[in-house]
């Protein structure tokens, strides 16, 4: 399995977020099998961590119009995990500005859940911090996940770096919420992470999109420059181009360690009949915002449905007019 | 355009090799109009080479079974480009032992012709050395193509470079025939082609394969480690996993020289309705061989009707069966 040419490295974890990630394509709403599938599979490949959704606000997301895995109460988690008798940790996420962190996250004592990772943009970094805080004081390992690090100038990115070596977070993850980060980029980025965690004794994580086909790429260059908590999905599914995909990163990383079948029978059994439903991957709309460096959600609406998909001059037109706009 | 975490090198030239790779999906039948759309678009977007097709043995190869760009009579050629009156130069592949290079490769001046590509295997290279020499006489620019580099051995591959430097091929071009070098393989296998390549005036080319969903992230780092000639496909249009995509490459290789937007076009007019009729990209039964280090046509194969595609466990452990059988 290319392990000559692959990553070892016993710090590496690998953690699934198919079920948060792809849950923003069809709004959180796979079913109670699908999940448990994917959890069997997990455990059965060896995967360390598996994501099980957001615990995000059901007064601003209603549960009507929103799957069980957008709130991840309990009793839903629960339903797959019990008490989670196995070596696999289970996470969460919550957003800032999104979530009733206060009241939805428990103490640690009375979920099976094992970290929970904080999302936050760089203007929501106060209360990033609060939440890091809360979640670490209530038992739980936490992760600072901050988002559109793309769009974050320079300056500003040291300076959360710093405020978050003095929070108790455990790994500060690269989120290239875009997918337009370059290899040197990643490089470059990976390496200033480490430099603010490393000595302060946590890690970095990465969180690759995949519109410009380089998710997996990117993924294996954070690991080779000291990211050790790598995020995927099975065959990707994440939001418009997907993310790195874990049946590829198992192959490559730490490939003695981890078992690709379980994850290939998964993929046979569960996600070959997803794909007649929604779709996600690099498509040429994703491709071009993520050259653009921009949020997917244009693509995502110009993909919506079959009569606006597919086309391509009208829909770069638009970006390249946004972008000299941009530049005026 | 990411153009400043771009690679730029005045040296860099894109080259479309669609036709030729993507014909070995339906037996080179593409339309007219479809190759002459691609054409006017790689004008348009400044592609520095496109590959017509290969100069294939029509005696080896029906003409009835194939279609024109397996053969690519200069009569089929000026159907496109006439006398190619314009920046961009033409090439033809021709493979050893499938092709009768004697008769079917014209002197230079009867043809529209600039570079004639020889692709082999390592235990061709008598022949392909001829075939160089053939074509470098005939009045043409020549490139040397190994193919399935990744089996073969690193004192063969050695041999075969130094043999390679006395030739007058002017390129040599790293060949991921499976899809599976990973990117410091591929870094490792750029610095030493560009330690033969180089002190003797050669360049250095790159032909990915996208099994690993690394084939545009291989292409950039060959770039970036030495390599000037660069293969790409419009969608990725090519056998099996597919290739580097064009629309991916020249948005980030001198992004500022070269104009995505005819490729977006041609996409959209040309691609959209041909991928309702053949398929290519990273499908899992092409992850598998590709982290297997195999040829795709057992992938070809699973794939080839729908009965039998998406088996990914049966092909899976059909692999692992082989690799066993291959280690004892």
């Amino acid at each position: 399995m290319n392990s000559v040419w692959g990553i070892n490295n016993p710090k590496l974890k690998a953690l699934d977020c198919t079920i948060r990630d792809g849950g923003l394509i069809n709004g959180h709403y796979f079913s109670v099998d699908f999940v448990r599938a994917l959890y069997q599979a997990n455990i059965a490949a060896g995967v360390d961590y598996m994501e099980l959704g957001y615990k995000n606000s059901s007064k601003m997301f209603s549960p009507d119009e929103n799957g069980p895995w957008k709130f991840c109460k309990e009793d839903d988690l629960r339903k797959i995990v019990g008490d989670n008798p196995t070596g696999m940790k289970l996470s969460c996420m919550i957003d800032a500005a999104k979530s009733d962190w206060k009241t939805d996250v428990l103490p640690k004592s009375q979920s099976p859940l094992d970290l929970i990772r904080v999302a936050f943009y760089h203007y929501q970094t106060d209360e990033a911090i609060a939440m890091i805080e809360d979640a670490y004081e209530k038992g739980y390992d936490v992760s600072a996940n901050l988002m559109a690090v793309t769009t974050v100038s320079e300056s500003i990115l040291d300076s959360i770096l710093e405020r978050l070596t003095r929070t108790p977070a455990s790994v500060f993850v690269i989120v290239d919420s875009f997918g337009s980060i370059t290899l040197p980029q990643m490089e470059y980025l990976t390496k200033k992470y480490f430099e603010f965690a490393n000595p302060v004794g946590k890690e970095v994580g990465v969180h690759a999109h995949n519109n410009l086909q380089l998710a997996f790429a990117n993924t294996l260059v954070a690991a080779s420059c000291g990211a050790t908590r790598l995020d995927a999905t099975l065959s990707g599914l994440g939001r418009g181009a997907g993310n790195c995909p874990m049946e590829l990163m198992l192959g490559m990383v730490n490939a003695d360690k981890y078992n690709l079948r379980p994850l290939y029978e998964c993929l046979e059994q569960q996600i070959v009949p997803l794909r007649r439903e929604i779709e996600w991957g690099p498509y040429p709309e994703f491709i071009i915002t993520g050259q653009h460096n921009v949020h997917p959600r244009a693509a995502i609406g110009a993909r919506k449905d079959k009569d606006t998909r597919d086309q391509y001059v009208s829909f770069y037109d638009q970006l390249e007019e946004e972008k000299r706009a941009a530049e005026m």
